[in-house]
């Protein structure tokens, strides 16, 4: 299969190189630099090469599948071309949060959804690390993309060692993920640690506990549930930094928005540690 | 008036300073390094010298006052030796939270309690700088200190720019206090930013905030009251870094537990704001 992956960010490079072992991967990027040096060096994956093409997201042409892998900061200005894209190709979006969900409606095109656990360090423009075991889940966006994802989709682009697995319901599978990036990201953020010291440090760990209680009680999830898929994460990635650590480095605007502030925005409750963690990350993005 | 002043940390060497103009001031400290240095050299408070002997606190002698400058974390192991002082000696305690009012009690000299809401800067082993105007609040302990503290204590060692202002209600001058340095030194030793940060960036302002109005919850205080008082000494130490900032730069412990720990402990509502800006610190603490 032709498949296109719009950003080359770590997700992006990580997802390129796994696909590109059975399948025609063209990496869009946004910057020439990237592009020449994709084209001349692959990605490194691992102390791995993977042969994957590049071109300009500008240069986009028809594929048979796009996974866009920008962060949500990102997507607004992006939208615009995927619309323009051929109008059966079909999209899968591995987002953070669920900002994009609102703003994708109006693509014509089939879009599946999928949030992705695995944890994946950028060392350069053209080399990734793959720090954490994850998998990539995979949904349907609307009753008519149903059959693509399940049938047409994950099946074809599931491997040993990259498992993608379908979920039949959307929002609970957003969900998880948004309560999970919530408590991780914007701890290890605050501190600029790994994503282990979520657990090896017992006073993050209770800050991260409450965090996700008050998570659930918004999404109506399973407390306990949820507190063990968060443990789950920070465990499996505990030597990765997470993607806000990184957007707080490099004076990035980070995605609290798409996360803890998504939550502070659609509940009709009080959230007081998503509201003070969402402050102190606002803080300490304008320092 | 002979004043032994015990501990020379920025507090401790600030009212020795000042108090050296009119009284014979002798700084009690731990180390004999220090104790040489100002002995040698005096202290140095912004570029002027001031007079003032130092001793070991071992070799405590007969005063006319001691003033307690030592941190909440050092006050333990002093107080055998204090309570072996002169039955007639006052003493007058000037420590952050609250924690020491307990401990106290089993004095047999006369006490009194104040707060300093000066805004100073430990140079070095005999320099500070004064970077905040603020005012020494003086109380008595029990009815029994009140003629003390008020007529012939807190007149004799006010002055023209170092003034003591007597009040009558002990407790809620420690709790306007106890409010204040819950609110300012935690998030500036989270940042590692001045005080006047809390108000500079409007998200840490939000934050101080919506701790100030938990903290009044807890104590009774008015709001509005408070509110005003956190943003003036936050403003007249606009320059200054708190206590806690330095606690966390040299790994000490911090007085996070006579602060918001002090309100979480004697609360009986959830103080969410409380508790997550209280395990931010720990946690910052033991990494």
């Amino acid at each position: 299969m032709k498949i296109g992956v719009i950003g080359a960010g770590a997700i992006g490079m990580f997802v390129s190189a796994k696909l590109s072992k059975s399948h025609d991967v063209t990496c869009y990027v946004r910057r020439d630099e990237q592009r020449l040096i994709i084209n001349d060096e692959g990605i490194r994956l691992n102390d791995q090469t993977y042969r994957v093409a590049s071109k300009l997201f500008d240069n986009l042409k028809n594929e048979d599948l796009l996974i866009i892998c920008l962060k949500q900061t990102h997507l607004d200005s992006a939208l615009k071309k995927l619309s323009e894209n051929h109008p059966d190709t079909p999209m899968l979006f591995l987002q953070n949060g669920l900002s994009h969900i609102d703003k994708i409606k109006s693509l014509s095109q089939p879009i599946l959804i999928g949030t992705c656990e695995h944890g994946v360090l950028r060392v350069s423009d053209y080399e990734v690390r793959h720090k954490g075991e994850g998998r990539i889940y995979l949904s349907a966006f609307e009753e008519t993309t149903k059959e693509l994802a399940k049938e047409r989709i994950s099946p074809i682009i599931d491997g040993d060692d990259f498992p993608v697995i379908f979920k039949d319901d959307l929002m609970s599978m957003l969900y998880e993920k948004l309560v999970i990036n919530s408590v991780i990201n914007p701890i290890t953020a605050l501190f600029q640690v790994e994503n282990g010291k979520v657990l090896s440090n017992s006073h993050l760990k209770e800050i991260a506990y409450n965090l996700t209680v008050e998570g659930c009680e918004v999404l109506n999830l399973d407390e306990n549930h949820m507190w063990k898929r968060v443990q789950q994460v920070a465990e499996h990635t505990s030597s990765n930094f997470s993607s806000m650590v990184y957007d707080i480095q490099k004076g990035n605007e980070t995605e609290i928005e798409s996360m803890n502030g998504y939550l502070l925005n659609i509940s009709d409750q009080e959230l007081p540690n998503h509201e003070l963690i969402y402050h102190l990350i606002k803080a300490k993005e304008i320092m």
